[in-house]
């Protein structure tokens, strides 16, 4: 073996330092690390903060804004007449009900809100701040522990190399006095080659006593250099011992440190933060959720209302409330001309035969004219249904519009483009207006249809009766012969 | 009977043109009443395009404020250096995704209220717009149906004033006639008395010729006022006849009028105003209701997110980003000094007996540190579940905030009121931090206990294995007497 391929002393040393620097290294970029990411929370959490801040100033914009719409139209309402009348006559119409909802509604949200923005500006930023002090104190604890974790691993280090410089100390002396013992082994080879020479060559009784005490003299340095030599060796495993105890003990807690110690000290960096920033995400996450169930009630109630828009209802209410104008006037009474004591239809001959004849003429004009006017009834239901059918189509349902694909960032004006178009709309309403004037003239028609069967079903009435009560009692003004009568009632 | 108990024709007449007068004047009324029904429609109609106009408006801006504070904090985003990494290295933290979904939220209520004010403006406007042409459409239409039925009304009672004035004129000659019959006939009682007295009397041949002719011209007159009598009673009979049919007919075109036509009419104003407005006031409700669902889908991928606010793996996508600072470094290899060729702990004689007495030592050293160190991570875990439990204590429902009473107007900051007072906040925090400071006080003294624990134990650990190989290979640097390591392995 040569001694060119083991590493000298300072080359080991300088890897050792290279390698010890590199950790201390890794160590000052972890802490730099860890700041930085405070920093980012830090920022993060000033941004949130900033946004909650706006946002809650934008909430309470759009309450006020809200609320001063709400108001504008309530306050008109209450100086209005017709609520004054409303409120008093408990003769609320269904629609105008559904625009006092809407208002209220309007008034609900702005509440709502209003509650928004308090929640955020009084609970939600303060719970991010609070999150931010969280941060810089608990990064400056970690650091404090991670300090103490580095000055573990510094000390560590350091060990080991003290032992590794003990170790290479020994090993040197260890070396130097086997190499010495060696020198000494070798004189005393030599002494002992030469002495052979001498036995066979020189065997000098005068020259034996000094080379003997010379003898004596290697040999006693020989063995001085022997311990020596057994105590440097001793002292080297010894150091070497130490040393290889100490690289153990120094990897364990070198990869304790890397595998356990940073992940502990983000840990307690982290301490809390998720479960802080989940609880403030959530108590927004609660008030927005809030926030919608107030507003789907308020809309309930609306669509409730809207369910119960009911035109007989206020038709009747506004008949009742203006009663002295729809109330059916008094009866025209029969009045009798100057003490005339007839008050009944007469149908004593000579007046009978024509008042028959009259009967029987209105009896069968009634029964076409009803022929006639069930058919116009018909084609007027008929038209009824198909305008009952254009302003009942559901036409109402706008959730194309609040598709939100991925694909497409602006998707407004679908509702608008599609069923509100100018041209649709025109087209519909022609056709409505079409269907509408036709149903007015029908309607003319039917209304003088039943008018004249009106007039005639009461005249017939009364003849009918007239001639039907000489049946019954053959006396007073009202007598008629009693198997005209019969026939009569037999052919109606 | 005395004349003064009938009314006179001029009254009769009067009373009916008052009645007659009264029904026309709650005609006028009626259209009055119509009109104004009309009127207040066309007003709120107005009213709610005027605030559905604003609202519009109002939505508007507040699309804009929100679209405006998005955009300001994803313009930082996307120019941030982060952020690229985020994006390039998939390691999106958890916590920074919960805002970049707030955000998203922020964009998402931005659009949908843009639609929103888009559905007010060109929907919602435009039906409350057409309704009110509708009204003052059909209330024109239904007003000359109206008038027809007015027209109608008057036609029967001018009428029915013709036929009572024809069965008065007829009564009134009936009754002269009846007098004049009477006065014929009181006459000829007179005559027929008087010529009793002259046959009594006077019974002259001479005399009689005159008489005869007398008393034939009386018969005459009285036959001829009969039938002037019986004509006019005829005509009377049939007059009154024909007044009492009329009557009738008036009564029931009238009865009519009032019970089915002037409702009737008033279906004609209200045609399709419930059914149009209800489809108005439903797309608006459509449009709300949407919103709202999209509203909600969005704060449930908020929710999701904040349930997936993950500290662990959080951290590892730190460690990972910056996998070059977090790696654990080689590990320190055992550098032999000079050509050293031992390479492992030397656990000949004489070191050998001290080595096992410090193998020993560390084994009790362990043991007890062992047993100390786990009594202060018990601790340790107890603090930290209770900083746990004041970290996740659920503190975030907010729905008291939003309670609408219909008693109290304001409830506002109820939510600031309770748990965030600054009181509680103080209190909870002061709380917190010294539950902290216990916790890191106990942290480090584990950590110094772990890190004292795994510096013996690395070095028992080698030594153990020392001492063990020696049992297993009586050989090499490690060979121990086998007896000896045999006590040891059994001791441990």
């Amino acid at each position: 073996m040569s001694s060119t391929k083991y590493k000298k002393d300072k080359e080991i040393i300088a890897d050792y330092e290279t390698q010890v620097k590199e950790i201390r290294n890794q160590l000052v970029e972890q802490f730099k690390c860890l700041e930085q990411q405070s920093e980012s929370r830090i920022q993060l959490l000033q941004d949130l903060q900033e946004f909650f801040r706006r946002k809650s100033e934008i909430e309470l914009e759009y309450s006020r804004s809200l609320d001063k719409l709400a108001e504008r139209f309530s306050s008109k309402i209450r100086s209005s007449r017709e609520h004054q009348q409303f409120k008093k006559d408990q003769h609320l119409l269904s629609s105008v009900n559904c625009w006092y909802l809407v208002l209220n509604q309007t008034r609900r949200e702005s509440r709502d809100h209003a509650t928004l923005s308090d929640i955020y500006t009084n609970n939600v930023i303060l719970r991010f701040a609070q999150i931010s002090e969280d941060i810089i104190r608990l990064f400056k604890k970690s650091k404090d522990i991670g300090i103490q974790m580095h000055e573990e691993l510094v000390k560590v280090t350091n060990e080991l190399y003290t032992v590794m410089k003990t170790y290479h100390m020994y090993h040197t002396e260890s070396i130097s006095a086997e190499s010495k013992l060696k020198d000494a082994e070798k004189q005393e080879e030599k002494q002992f080659s030469k002495s052979g020479d001498l036995n066979v060559n020189l065997l000098r009784h005068e020259d034996r006593q000094p080379r003997r005490s010379f003898v004596r003299k290697i040999e006693k340095i020989k063995e001085k250099r022997q311990a020596k030599y057994s105590e440097n060796k001793l002292k080297c495993t010894k150091a070497r011992n130490d040393y290889l105890l100490n690289l153990a003990a120094t990897n364990a807690v070198v990869a304790k440190y890397y595998i356990h110690d940073v992940s502990d000290m983000i840990d307690c960096c982290d301490l809390g933060y998720h479960a802080s920033l989940a609880r403030t995400l959530r108590t927004y996450l609660s008030a927005e959720y809030n926030l919608e169930t107030s507003r789907h009630e308020g809309l309930d109630i609306i669509e409730n209302a809207v369910d119960n828009l009911d035109n007989r209802s206020d038709k009747h209410k506004i008949m009742d409330m203006h009663n002295q104008v729809f109330c059916p006037p008094m009866r025209f009474d029969y009045l009798p001309h100057m003490g005339d004591e007839v008050c009944q239809v007469s149908a004593q001959q000579p007046v009978q035969t024509e008042l028959l004849m009259r009967y029987h003429q209105l009896q069968s004009r009634l029964t076409t004219l009803k022929i006639e006017n069930e058919e116009v009834r018909k084609t007027l239901d008929a038209t009824m249904q198909t305008l009952q059918d254009m302003l009942t189509v559901e036409d109402f349902d706008v959730s194309d519009a609040f598709q939100h694909s991925r694909s497409t960032e602006s998707i407004k004006s679908v509702a608008s483009e599609s069923y509100m178009s100018k041209l649709n709309v025109a087209k519909r309403r022609s056709n409505q207006h079409e269907t509408e004037m036709f149903y007015f003239s029908k309607f003319k028609e039917y209304l003088n249809g039943s008018n004249l069967i009106i007039k005639l079903q009461a005249k017939h009435d009364l003849l009918k009766q007239t001639l039907g009560e000489g049946e019954r009692a053959e006396c007073g003004t009202t007598r008629i012969l009693v198997n005209q009568s019969h026939w009569l009632l037999k052919a109606v």
